[in-house]
């Protein structure tokens, strides 16, 4: 896809991403560095624990979910900043195996009224698995830049 | 420091971490997979990007900032699940060199009302740099345990 500038972001506007598939040694690798809970790195010891197994660290899902929508390729050059998240839940585990994709929805795009080359857009993300049950959802808050005097794109 | 169980956290406690120093390596490796931002794996790109340089993902300083609280040891055996987080803000970059460190205070403690054996936790968390700025804020939902029939911890 192309480059949106802020102004061709709309409320209602919907993406979708393709998915990716996380393995048992993916989901251990990050949890060792990032989230060593004994459900994200010990086998054994997740089987006896709530969720009967290894389940993905949410915050590996939360950066995953984000760059396959970046990977749309659409605020590529837009993006500004994020400054921030809303009401993030994660509301199924994620397992060895899965397939994960994120359906995006903008729900806000307002006009900054200090700084006229940009505003701010707020999606609603949600993270589906392959049998599209709800893993996790957020609201990603972003700036965007205006189309740039004189771009073509 | 000791396992906490849900009894043993009230409104208040705060806790401290030690710090860690974030390379830029460890900021570029983390965001090629997890957050392919200009900013985050260009240096060239960054240098003339809003932030004059790298910066790390947000997501990786999210992840590490929980993972320093997690170090403490106060609920690795207590921790059930995470379920959500709200509030999430960035609130100054974490650049190549920095040292962050998690300052965490408990802002609500409540029961379960369906389930005797545990309650909900809520934590504010403060992400500091080596100048003692806040790079980052969120509120954490935990679910924790209350101590097992006859454990002596």
């Amino acid at each position: 896809m192309h480059t949106r500038w802020f102004n061709e972001f709309h409320v209602g506007d919907k993406f979708a991403t393709r998915g990716i598939t996380l393995t048992e040694a993916q989901i251990v690798d990050f949890a060792l560095t990032y989230d060593p809970q004994h459900m994200h790195v010990d086998a054994t010891a997740a089987e006896a624990g709530p969720f009967g197994g290894l389940i993905a660290s949410g915050f590996q899902t939360l950066a995953l979910s984000f760059r396959l929508f970046y990977d749309l390729g659409l605020v590529v050059e837009s993006n500004i900043v994020g400054p921030g998240m809303d009401e993030v839940r994660w509301t199924a585990p994620v397992r060895p195996g899965d397939t994960i994709k994120t359906a995006v929805e903008v729900i806000e795009a307002r006009e900054s009224r200090s700084k006229p080359d940009r505003g701010t857009v707020r999606f609603q993300f949600t993270v589906l698995n392959q049998r599209d049950e709800t893993v996790m959802t957020y609201l990603a808050i972003t700036i965007i830049r205006k189309r740039p005097e004189g771009s073509a794109d």
